[in-house]
């Protein structure tokens, strides 16, 4: 188990109000119009077990301590895998993921200060070894960030942390994508949307097997 | 972090129907009657956040694989011992537990056929190394641990698993505590109630702290 021979696994990562979501939607509307079988999902969630994991981590009412967060969101992550990432990425699609394993990384390694081995030994079995082809990292000042995301409405638990956090999370992203120069395409998020959705496609265009372009 | 310098952890382990309700109760009766300070606590569960853990691990209407299920019990299990068990035992008291560690290594590890390393490792990780004091294993023959579950009405999730399942279950069980004689303490689940009860008060009595008796 680790890589599998065909498709293309692709997953976006970044802060809260980075514009994930707005960039996931180009992609897909690029890979839609060039029919190219794909499928997208999002973590924590994308399987049953996945979007009940995802209302507990997400309920502001509870307390959760870092590594029970880390096991949870990997738990999340390792149905996910078996049931959705795997399967399609053995059909040949497209695999398009709303944040994955660099999120722990990141939010519960650099933010919360959790061992990163440990964080890397837990995933590997999560995971069975599955990375992405091309992780997309919107890197955006952890200021500009929150200002976007309470604009959204309500602050969920994730953003009610404080800025000190979001800038240790900006700068573990940052480091991940340093260590990995290969897979990541780090990008400025405060740049014109546009832009921003014609570099990632090019990008994904230039990874895509050649009988789907 | 391993074990606190005061209190005493006692947990009870076994199948389904082996009574280990029942005589957790005779258990507390007796810690109550003695004005021994006690806190009891369950598997999965105990906390705000392993209560909703148990409600997803239960549900029958969910496909969880072995491994999430694994990481979600030891989510459960580390909010559990930080939150619960260690600031009690930090109190000096007993601490019953129904189910703890052991139920992992013999569900998913013997049960399931994870890798017992990698849930030893994930164990040691969530519970900073805490183990019970004493451990009751109430052992009892599979065919007869299904027919009293199922007499007490539906079937959960893991009662609904098949016979064979239940079979090395019971070996692992066995085997763990033969592979730690002096925590262990193995009970026919058969014997008569009142004399099993006597047993484990006896157990328990022999490592309460002398200020406690």
């Amino acid at each position: 188990m680790s890589q599998p021979d065909r498709g293309l696994f692709i997953s976006f990562e970044g802060p809260e109000g980075a514009g994930k979501s707005t960039q996931i939607a180009h992609l897909l509307r690029h890979l839609e119009s060039e029919s190219v079988p794909h499928t997208v999902t999002r973590e924590p969630g994308g399987t049953p077990l996945g979007t009940r994991v995802r209302e507990v981590l997400l309920d502001p009412e509870l307390t959760i301590d870092p590594l029970p967060e880390f096991l949870l969101y990997s738990a999340s992550r390792a149905q996910l895998v078996t049931n959705v990432i795997r399967p399609a990425l053995g059909r040949g699609e497209v695999v398009v993921c709303d944040r994955y394993a660099d999120s722990s990384l990141a939010y519960q390694g650099f933010g919360r200060g959790l061992n990163a081995g440990l964080l890397r030994g837990i995933t590997a079995a999560a995971t069975g070894g599955l990375w992405p082809d091309l992780t997309v990292l919107l890197d955006l000042d952890p200021v500009i960030g929150l200002e976007r995301a309470a604009r959204r409405g309500q602050p969920d638990r994730l953003e009610q942390a404080d800025l000190t956090f979001h800038q240790r999370l900006r700068q573990g992203f940052l480091k991940l994508a340093e260590a990995e120069a290969e897979r990541f395409l780090v990008l400025d998020a405060t740049l014109d949307e546009a832009d921003l959705e014609k570099t990632i496609w090019e990008a994904v265009q230039s990874r895509l097997p050649a009988s789907e372009i």
